[in-house]
């Protein structure tokens, strides 16, 4: 069955883990005591998320999720989005559905009604702003081929993935679906390569998606770099360019690189007075460029639209934006446009 | 029973509604279409609460409840603090036991396992900075007598007790209870009005109080006007002054004054470059002079820390400290002790 030539409804739809966040500040040696690693992500059981909870500070809660905060922040720019993401019917998936929803997000996965509750990432926010993720995947292991709505995914311009699914059988063949079902209709498969240590595990995977279904790749310098097994992100460039249409390679206060098959764009950041918790900023970034591109812009101001919305998010606690975004954008790009 | 010389165990013990705040940006518009009063706290029953969620912006999660604010605060300062108030035992319950415990805070009140959900608070929050409440009270309705634990109370060298409580007859039994036990160990008495609405609700019981068992009073100055029912605040200070130990009229950007029976400090504020929320200052201001007044310090570094601490919490979302209190007090009263 194909959807080719079908309107378009939806600019993005984002398929991702749907978790809550829990912020807390914290030094490094608790970071070192639970032998988290620092700036990254670690899958934890839900024994472990207790007694790692029990031991942290006083803690904020706000929807989170990779994807989720993307989708989140684009709406917040004024793009047509939707998501699909599974929670329990638990107290925090309320929180995660009523977050997203009020964002202007459409969002009917239904939850589950046994099984784990609604997933927890503890966010650890060291002095230098670093953030350090434990997750509980809690009911996002409940999601599977049965949840992706073919119509969803068929009606937007971008399918946005995060690598971060890659984790768990069941919503990598969801996610395999996904992209075969953009592909059918003529949409664009985007996805993010999420975390240094997410690409370490499926590397491999990875690789061959870079390669094949991908159209628009997300990555920071770390994990681009991972991918390759390069340490040097000139290589990375060398390596990436002409695999996807578009590779964009994120560098925290360097900005970002933009490559096409033909050229490779720099492009600077957008300056922050003070970083005070990074979470999100990749996340933003993406948001920011998805919707550029569902405007038809240029790569460039694209680019800068990411990097804005990156800024507004690191600079406050928590991922997702509290400043009017679309703002932000028009001052970034100026008259690039 | 007399506990008189018995040791104190605890510098404050605090009696409050135990609350989840959902803080959210809003509109003057959304706080006018829904009935509310700019600046105070209304209280909603469950399907209102409900309904205004649904209609809400994405928000963010904090532990909250007045009392339990200044209780935290004041942990994190260093005073030895214990609460008392119910939650239910749920996911958010479970949020605001772990978000006051691991402030270093003494809270062992059982949970209710029947009946409503925990409490929460929605805070709108306007680009003013000002926030509006609706409030579910949910379990908290649950506080009573037996919840009171003498021991606690007599071992504490200050009850703190928000004025909120009035709204329910039976916690409003507890907290008398509580005054007598504090007086009967040779404790002194502390109390805040917490919001006009609630002043002219129980105006007539509030200066009963006043003139009767509170020791320390605090108020805002919408709080003591209402009050005493008069619209200077120097006429606020001519009637209350004597009848407490000490009152103490915060006054916003304006500071604050302190009056005893024989004389009155002005105190400045404490520089805030943004308030970007004012949710919790009349709490964190409570505390770090409780704190101060613990450390037996004079008047005037009390209110100095007590604007430090609501300096803190007004410069970012949310009412709970997010940087280190202690130093910001230190700065604030500088050489004064």
């Amino acid at each position: 069955m194909s959807h080719a030539g079908e309107p378009v409804q939806f600019d993005i739809v984002g398929i991702g883990n749907a978790i809550v966040d829990v912020l807390s500040p914290a030094e490094e040696a608790f970071i070192n005591a639970h032998g988290l690693v620092k700036g990254s992500m670690t899958l934890i059981d839900e024994v472990v998320a207790d007694a790692m909870y029990a031991q942290m500070g006083p803690a904020v809660e706000v929807s989170g999720g990779s994807c989720a905060n993307t989708i989140a922040a684009a709406a917040a720019l004024g793009s047509r989005v939707a998501y699909i993401g599974k929670v329990a019917d638990d107290q925090l998936g309320e929180i995660f559905r009523h977050d997203l929803s009020s964002a202007g997000v459409h969002f009917d996965t239904p939850p589950s009604t046994d099984g784990p509750s609604t997933a927890r990432c503890l966010v650890l926010v060291t002095p230098d702003a670093q953030r350090t993720m434990a997750t509980y995947l809690g009911a996002c292991v409940e999601l599977g081929p049965e949840d992706i709505d073919i119509e969803l995914v068929a009606a937007a311009s971008f399918v946005y993935l995060e690598g971060y699914l890659w984790d768990q059988p069941r919503a990598k063949q969801a996610l395999r679906d996904a992209m075969t079902t953009a592909h059918r209709a003529g949409r664009k498969v985007a996805m993010t390569l999420s975390d240094p240590f997410c690409v370490a595990r499926h590397r491999a995977e990875f690789r061959e998606l870079v390669a094949g279904p991908i159209d628009i790749l997300f990555a920071n310098q770390l994990e681009a770099e991972s991918l390759m097994e390069v340490t040097e992100v000139w290589d990375v460039v060398e390596r990436l360019q002409g695999q996807c249409e578009l590779v964009i390679v994120t560098r925290g206060d360097q900005g970002s690189l933009v490559v096409t098959p033909d050229a490779v764009y720099e492009v600077g950041p957008v300056h922050v007075p003070e970083v005070i918790d990074s979470t999100g900023a990749g996340d933003l970034f993406a948001a920011g460029f998805l919707y550029g591109l569902a405007q038809g812009w240029d790569l460039v101001p694209c680019a800068r639209a990411g990097a804005a919305a990156a800024a507004e998010v690191i600079s406050h606690f928590g991922a997702r934006p509290e400043r009017d975004l679309g703002e932000l954008v028009r001052i970034a790009i100026g008259e690039e446009i």
